[in-house]
């Protein structure tokens, strides 16, 4: 179960995507590309890797193209064959699937509501010497809840000090406010042991296409990464829309002012409702709800994430996306009406 | 190394895909589906299955969609954790880079060029009991030799006999004069342990966009599979592609006679300069050359599949995909000028 798999006509908050669609550029440049389609696409992505080299100013080597930030989990963990992982819980349910693909053991440290999903030092004690992989989700998906970079930097050490690979996904990094106070990369030269994932999905609203990177300084791990999966993992329309979408720097500058505006009001909608709100910081929210919200939702033409499958939460946690300013006060004109009805009820 | 990689402005003959570009329906179909590249892929490619499933009247439950072929060799070994593996060769490489991945051990049978390349009932005996999983190739890549059917159909049964699962990949299976021949598609309902392969790449011109299935009628692994790899495999862009190729009857006849007319003619051309041809029957020829081809051939402007990395050949064969008349003779045109430069230097 993932956000964003429904099939009707709904109002979707339950994939956490750009609410502003697809870029124009992003579109011509797929257009442009599908009457290419008959050619293989570059195994080795060597003009959209130049081209995030370039944006995200590291070197070409130490970019590493997939078919969305998913392939590239399952590339990892395939390519690292580590026998015992932590991950933090609840997260991305794939970081804990591919781990188990490659018959990895995985203990999981438990971010607690109770202290706002956000994980302590107790993190360290966790990270014992048998373990070979983390996962680090910055922000977090589901909660939207941040690592301080204080403590990310003592994980990361303390990493290294153990011979552990930190993958950390930064797929939600460029919704927060100030992206560059969350961020590791610059320790990437320095530790080996990092890997940054990233997505084109959400921010550049091309979920359809399938387009992530990771960055990471240790070549030969690369190299191993490409070759747990086939070569021509990212096809030519993905390659050139990422080239494309590196230019929208006006639409992300809208994507991110509007979230950094309408993420607030949404969180205040939610809680004058009454309802228990995580206080996330990137395009979406997790809350939590007395009353059953799937189908009296549904039946109001909205869809959103109901988190049950997810370690550490149960069905009484949702999350939805912060979308437009109209769209979410949809959202919370329907939650009102259906928790109306159910205390009425 | 692979065919189709190069960056240059060269005629392609390393790729073996249809001469004929990507059909007008597909590469409108990618354009208007960029416009909906913001939202994630359906995981289940409803649409695509129930069209597949209709084009190759199969039910729907039988296939399983990939991000291209490659994709799905790679989920087969993965979700099948083969102990021991049989693979011919020559034969593409990326089942034994599968199997590698999943810790198999790889046995090869070896296809011998005094045999024409082609698989005899010692087959059988190199289906020992220790054999999980085979993979055959109809018609095979890189020669173009076909499996005789009745051979492949003991070769089916034996691998049912030891519990060993048959990938059989048809990618290729499109471009024989008659494919209903050799196929293995009517034996899926009784044999689950029976794969099949197939592609869009190659007939429908649509390389670059990735899309490929698998055929059986065991559920559970067709399920495990799905697990073994991120469940948005395969775009938005690439099931709308699948859809409209599904529509290209005329296209697809076109590319059939195209290859069926071009295929002998261009066997006798390169036969009349001296050069040992595998009679091949798919939309490419193996040969052998005396001379080294790469170098005087890339200056002419002329990219072909030096074999060097096959296991079973080395760098004195060639594959060369069958394009039109004017290419295939711009080809052999150039062959004749290095073969005699060869012999008079």
């Amino acid at each position: 179960m993932h956000g964003g798999d429904h099939t009707g006509k709904l109002l979707d908050f339950s994939a956490n995507v750009s609410p502003l669609g697809v870029p124009e550029g992003v579109r011509a440049a797929i257009a442009e590309a599908a009457s290419g389609a008959a050619r293989y696409p570059d195994p080795y992505c060597r003009r959209l890797r130049a081209a995030i080299a370039a944006a995200d100013a590291v070197p070409p080597e130490f970019v590493l193209c997939g078919n969305g930030a998913s392939d590239l989990i399952f590339r990892a963990a395939l390519a690292g064959r580590p026998e015992r992982a932590l991950v933090p819980a609840p997260t991305f349910s794939e970081y804990e699937a591919a781990l188990s693909l490659a018959g990895c053991g995985v203990s999981r440290y438990t971010l607690a509501p109770e202290r706002g999903f956000r994980p302590g030092d107790d993190f360290l004690d966790a990270l014992t010497p048998d373990m070979d992989m983390v996962f680090l989700c910055q922000p977090d998906n589901p909660t939207g809840v941040t690592v301080p970079k204080a403590l990310l930097l003592r994980i990361l050490r303390r990493c290294r000090d153990i011979h552990c690979r930190l993958i950390l996904d930064e797929c939600f990094l460029g919704f927060l406010d100030c992206p560059e106070h969350f961020t590791l990369q610059e320790c990437l030269p320095d530790f080996p042991n990092l890997l940054i994932l990233r997505a084109f999905t959400k921010l550049y609203g091309m979920a359809g296409a399938r387009l992530g990177y990771a960055l990471c300084s240790d070549a030969a791990f690369l190299s191993r990464m490409r070759r747990c999966g086939p070569p021509w993992s990212v096809s030519r329309l993905a390659q050139a829309a990422g080239v494309a979408a590196l230019h929208e720097r006006g639409y992300v500058d809208a994507v991110r002012r509007l979230v950094s505006r309408e993420r607030p009001a949404l969180y205040d909608a939610l809680r004058a409702l009454g309802l228990y709100v995580v206080p996330g910081e990137a395009n979406f929210l997790l809350f939590q709800s007395p009353a059953p919200l799937d189908a009296p939702l549904q039946e109001r033409g909205i869809f959103v994430r109901n988190c049950a499958d997810f370690h550490g939460l149960d069905a009484t946690w949702y999350r939805v996306a912060v979308r437009t300013g109209a769209e979410n006060r949809r959202l919370t004109a329907a939650l009102r009406e259906v928790l109306e009805a159910w205390r009425n009820g």
